[in-house]
């Protein structure tokens, strides 16, 4: 599972970061996935090796602009450099109204169809050959949520022993019980894959939250899971100042969380813009990963536009651009 | 007056040119007035030299999406940094609906207000103390304007000889003049700002021309103008192959249109993508200036993302930073 950064300032763009967005596939970069939409997301994916042609499913945290306004112009350019497949966009119903609002007072078109799905609903679940995903509802100004992405289809193992056991010679079947498909032998007998092979290993997960003040909400969804991407817009001393009105977390208190639920990997991202990354300058994006490294043990990283990061089948996590 | 380019590319931004924008001011940066806001407006402003706290008036020639998808995240943006001014914004009613539908769906309040002024309306004029700002409607596939913007309070020179002549002495009274006020003096004489002054040159003259398949529509509002800025989104021969559905002009028909008016400068913008500029690449954007070139003997420019150009008192016109 591959995810790079599109986006990692909060609020307003830098001239170093773009509002929120995050690019994630399953293997290689088609199909692929956009959680979170800013402005500038399509500039940003012209720097990128996303193509809009092969993106599947757009999914929204919460309605804010700074997740959501890039939206417009991502689907009116998907148009038109030709993209006919249709496009699942999982949001708030709200960020639907902005999307159709938008189109229609600027009479756009589409040559594709929108399937806009509610993030909100109860027991939400999309799904389709490369992930299961689900979502937690976070604590923020509006509504919020967390995409829990469970990668499915894990290649297949046969039981040859328990193959010849029973007789069942080499041949095409072996095959299809390795894809997972139960077969009928000529003489009959239906034969279960799940009888006959097994999975190697365990479904990778990753949590994708939007803005979110309390990251314990986050406590069962972490059980089973490799790497939490999670927001980190203050360092603890100048979240204190601001109050508790935006409803951000610091680097402190997701790094505690993470560490309390045994979370192995850590990505923290969206940055307020007040911390600079040029050596030297104050406040420095360097005293929040500071903060963070004071509570948490595991892998942390801070994320940077651009940066690419990979969670292997052996569960370890990765950035493949330092 | 200096206007910079923050976006030259028609309808999808490339790495090199945003979607169109384009920041003008009477002298210096502040105030400043924008004309249409492509989405990534306000991540060329972080690059260029005008701040939005300064920004006066939007301007906006037509709906499409290229023009007028940055605006959300211009304004809202605007209002994080704390700006309180009201904001002019002077576009057709579809953009108002989609500003209002935008912040309304996002869960955004700014800090100023904004005054919808409709671009559409019969004899619109604006005008403060930098310009008088009239407009021209176009030939596009929804209603379009071209923005003429006309420079306000030239100053003035005293007529001197006359002023002794009637014997009026030096003091504050000879200052309001000069500033365009009428003084009525200790004797009750009533003093005509215009009797006692004149302008040494005529008022410079901007044409900011939107989307547009018939220059010629440009003709009287030509007369009296020193620059128009105006799309050449193809090459004769593209535009030839692409029909007339889009609605755009060619650099030659703008060309000719520009000789036959005999305007002393234009500037062509708004250029199809498929225009590279890489030496040697093909299509090239050289062959847009060729064939302006071969049909238009006053000043030529074609514009790249972030050219400032000045149009001078002496009504010459040059770009300041090839």
């Amino acid at each position: 599972m591959d995810f790079t950064f599109l986006g990692t300032s909060a609020g307003t763009p830098t001239r170093s970061r773009n509002v929120t967005a995050l690019a994630l596939s399953h293997s290689g970069q088609k199909p692929w996935y956009l959680v979170d939409c800013g402005e500038g997301t399509q500039h940003q994916l012209l720097r990128a090796h996303y193509s809009v042609m092969q993106l599947r499913a757009i999914f929204i945290t919460h309605i804010h602009g700074d997740h959501t306004f890039g939206l417009p112009g991502l689907l009116t350019s998907a148009s038109m450099l030709g993209r006919t497949e249709p496009l699942d966009i999982i949001a708030p119903v709200q960020t639907h109204h902005f999307i159709t609002a938008t189109l229609e007072n600027s009479d756009s078109s589409l040559g594709y169809a929108l399937n806009f799905i509610d993030s909100e609903a109860p027991d939400f679940c999309w799904q389709n050959q490369d992930f299961r995903v689900t979502n937690v509802a976070l604590s923020h100004r509006v509504p919020c949520r967390a995409y829990v992405f469970t990668e499915r289809n894990i290649e297949r193992q046969l039981l040859q022993d328990k193959l010849n056991e029973d007789g069942i010679e080499p041949g095409p079947g072996w095959g299809e019980l390795q894809k997972g498909n139960d077969v009928t032998l000529e003489d009959g007998r239906r034969l279960r894959s799940d009888d006959y092979t097994q999975t190697p290993r365990v479904a990778r997960r990753l949590i994708v939250a939007g803005d979110n003040d309390d990251p314990t909400l986050l406590t069962d969804a972490c059980k089973g899971s490799h790497a939490l991407i999670h927001e980190a817009t203050y360092t603890q001393d100048v979240a204190d100042r601001v109050g508790p009105w935006p409803q951000h977390s610091s680097a402190e208190q997701v790094a505690r969380f993470a560490q309390q639920a045994q979370l192995p990997g850590l990505v923290l991202t969206h940055f307020s813009s007040r911390y600079q990354s040029a050596p030297g300058s104050t406040p420095n994006i360097n005293q929040l990963a500071a903060e963070a490294m004071q509570h948490y043990k595991g892998q942390l990283f801070l994320a940077r536009d651009f940066d690419t990061y990979r969670l292997e089948k052996d569960l370890s996590l990765m950035c493949l651009t330092t």
